[in-house]
């Protein structure tokens, strides 16, 4: 006999599976293909795992940062993606993505809901340890994609290193090295032309 | 000053970036775009965290049951993906694996890559209860998919329920009540024409 609870899992797994279907600004490296969410948060969670020893804080729960992860992008099924650099679409976007939280959290029983709501929350927050590593590597892993595309994202109209810079800031306090390391990148990508000064 | 020990984990961050363009034989629900081993290496990991309680082990380190899952495929960077029901293709499929693992983790730093060793050889021999449980989800995420996409690799000469069962038959200890969930939806797929008998 299968339970009611496992009937609502279950169609929360299948729901999600939408988040393969939203596309980001990066490409692949080597592709022409748009990178998915699903992808990004794949590479993120791998990130979390390898780059934690980086992490500022005395103790962090790796655990909680491979679940916010895992989880935070998946109100963009309904909200869709929005551009980091686009000031008019981030206006609304918290509006958005509470709705599309509310209505794809719920699926769940009430209990893990509320847990993933709560995860979600703590990510957007960037407050605790966890979340601003969490945050962290949301920064590196396009940058990276970046650096490996000849700046795909960063040819548009408006994007500048200052605020790629002014974006990646967020690393310097959880993760000082990896900060370190994504001001070295940036300076090289616009010695090499991918990144107007 | 920036660590050889972190110019490795970058570079491996960065290499595993191609396993977003190794693709699987399932499509994404309502599309006609393939999976790739990035998306549904997200997919099963998500799935681990809302699942994790129908596991019939009396405890289960659900941190490495991630590990595993996130970093399951990743030899199929160099080895491809192997059709399940490939007989030919899975005979040297082990060997080619290995030497996929070598090649692709040895460029982390050295205690790193035994981590990610270790983690991959206990996944691929299914004895703790950690790698039974990320198996099953390994062979219930595909089912699912192939379940709201009528069927689309049983399409293929040879494929019949026998063989989707056995395949499946891994979860029957490791999550009795999906293994019981599994059974409804194979035989809810043979009635709906999705799956020979």
């Amino acid at each position: 006999m299968v339970s009611e609870r496992l009937i609502k899992q279950i169609e929360f797994i299948v729901e999600v599976d939408k988040l393969k279907r939203i596309f980001r600004q990066n490409v692949v490296i080597g592709t022409t293909q748009q990178e998915n969410d699903a992808e990004h948060s794949w590479h993120l969670a791998l990130m979390a795992i390898f780059l934690s020893e980086h992490s500022s804080a005395e103790t962090l729960d790796i655990l909680r940062v491979l679940k916010m992860l895992l989880i935070h992008d998946l109100v963009e099924i309904h909200a869709g993606d929005t551009f980091c650099y686009d000031v008019k679409g981030n206006q609304d976007k918290s509006e958005r993505e509470q709705r599309s939280a509310d209505k794809l959290f719920n699926l769940l029983p009430s209990d893990q809901a509320q847990e993933v709501m709560d995860l979600w929350r703590e990510f957007e927050k960037m407050e605790t340890p966890e979340a601003l590593f969490a945050a962290s590597l949301d920064r590196l892993q396009p940058l990276l994609l970046n650096y490996h595309t000849h700046g795909h994202t960063w040819q548009r109209p408006g994007i500048n290193s200052e605020k790629v810079l002014s974006r990646n800031k967020v690393l310097e306090q959880p993760v000082p090295l990896l900060w370190e390391y994504v001001k070295d990148v940036i300076e090289d990508c616009i010695n090499k032309g991918y990144l107007v000064r």
